[in-house]
């Protein structure tokens, strides 16, 4: 904890995987944000491996919970990611990145995943979909 | 589970909160976007309360993890979030606010808490803080 305000706060870290704060299971979410639009497009996790290959390979690599194990996304749909610039907020514990889209972002064929609005002048509120908004 | 997606899918839910996925601690994160810039301010977690006082007041509450407590975004600096939309992504675990911030979103007073800055010009890396671009 010392050695990642210290980091944070002195700006300059020896380690830059020092300020990350992994939680329990040793993950930390990454949120991926289109350059240009700025829209947001998916959110997904990293452990420490996922982040370093993101860095290395200049393309998101995530850590997949569901099937417990390394996720470079696109590596079946050829939808990468090429990662611009990556961000880490004031207490070392989210992660954004900058990317570049190939193709679409979700598995439903959506651009982002955040595609479900809630529609509150509806009673009950209903989550409508806008995917039409969104697939520009 | 089939609730869920089925309400996805239909794109109407008869209870909207259904359709949110809670993580194992009854939590969800919510990815805190500005209106017009589409800067990402910040990340929290919500349960189901918090979420349903969000809905209900308009403004951004979350569940503090570190305090174990309910937590009304500006309740003590007075930087409130206005949320004008609530999104939901693609499997239901994960949530974007689209707000109006008052004042700066982090404690820090940064606008935004992502302005640490992955410096790969540098060996060894180093995060490089941008509040100054940040805080226009």
């Amino acid at each position: 904890m010392n050695t990642m305000n210290t980091t944070l706060q002195g700006k300059v870290s020896t380690n830059w995987l020092d300020a990350v704060k992994w939680n329990s299971q040793g993950l930390v979410p990454a949120i991926a944000q289109e350059v240009g639009t700025n829209k947001i497009l998916m959110m997904a996790w990293m452990n420490l491996a996922s982040l370093q290959e993101t860095v290395e390979l200049g393309q998101a690599v995530y850590w997949s919970r569901s099937r417990g194990k390394r996720w470079h996304k696109g590596e079946e749909s050829g939808h990468f990611q090429k990662v611009k610039e990556i961000l880490l907020d004031c207490d070392g514990d989210t992660i954004v990145l900058m990317v570049e889209q190939t193709g679409v972002a979700c598995h439903t064929g959506a651009h982002s995943c955040f595609f479900n609005l809630l529609d509150q002048s509806q009673t009950p509120y209903v989550w409508q979909s806008e995917t039409q908004k969104n697939d520009h």
